[in-house]
């Protein structure tokens, strides 16, 4: 079996950048997990597993990770992404991402609806919700992302 | 090294949600693997690889899972997602998914064909085919997943 | 902690298909990593990672592959993938993909662009870069592909 994340974090991030990839790599750095290769997966949260601060893994390190993000080349549109983590009392939780064109609060509003319908679906008891969420005006080719990355 | 999957199962599920994303997991739940970390691989059934009617695996573990779904917010619309597995004698397996506007028939016919195809070019002899697929006609965000996933 | 790779390759391939799934498939093939369990990655080289030239690597292996890649349906549409290393002197490295409407020149140079502004924007020194990339004229279904892949 690969082994079962124990630790979890929350971030955030937005970036300008040359190139859609660029700004998307950008934007990572800017969430504090760019030298971090992603493992993109959906979404929950291992069952007893610890909230960290901050992420001290070796750059290159394979991080499962979910994660919501956009980008525009629209320059002035607004956009925004987030993530939120529903938590049940002794199981496992539930994550949630969104992004889209609109601001960091109506993404962040939008996730927590998505977390307590994936919570009332499965008959679970939501104890509480943690979210993040960013916003950026796009210059010229942009990038939001926000992402619970899960590790060991 | 990754260890590489022994086991596998096939499965399919349809849902509503009140958003595409909440539409994807309630699928996943309806398929019975909503509470993984799906992994997306391409798409590949290791060799000796056996079957296994059900998961019986812990929440949240990391899961290599080939799939095909589709999400639409069209109501009245008939989706489809639909997954095989071509199996050889001695060797590997191939895992084709599909997903599209048609009917579960339709669906699998199509996966069927990209199975063969696989098999052709790689001049590996298809022993047998298993294939599951779905439809789901759409009410307001209605989703349809079809997935093989491996474990060990 | 889920291993963090040690080895790497440099591949690319083009191929037409009956499907989009087997061109894709087919391209892969032609790239040489076609019976693998590719696990899509973003995009760290690990520090200390060593180049090999093939990979040797059992089928179905979950292989973490940072990668790019079109489709395209339109016949007589020139179609381009690439993918770029950038090597700093003693730490890890950054992948960059990219494909698009265009040439394999056009790729490539868009790729080492990318790479360029990845480390600028981290404040390494770029030592060298390493690219690949591989155009195709659409006949009916056809793929373009490269990739960097990760192993042990």
């Amino acid at each position: 079996m690969l082994p079962t994340p124990k630790k979890f974090t929350i971030c955030a991030g937005t970036a300008e950048g040359a190139s859609e990839l660029n700004a998307f790599d950008n934007a990572l750095l800017n969430a504090g997990i760019g030298n971090l290769n992603l493992l993109k997966v959906s979404s929950i949260l291992p069952p007893g597993a610890e909230y960290a601060e901050n992420l001290n893994i070796p750059p290159g390190t394979l991080t499962p990770t979910a994660y919501g993000s956009i980008v525009s080349e629209k320059p002035g549109e607004l956009i925004a992404a987030s993530v939120g983590i529903g938590f049940s009392e002794n199981s496992f939780g539930v994550i949630m991402e969104y992004s889209g064109t609109c601001s960091a609060k109506e993404a962040e509003e939008q996730v927590i609806k998505m977390v307590e319908e994936a919570f009332k679906i499965r008959g679970l008891k939501l104890t509480r919700v943690m979210a993040k969420a960013v916003e950026h005006r796009v210059e010229k080719c942009g990038c939001a992302f926000a992402a619970v990355a899960l590790w060991y």
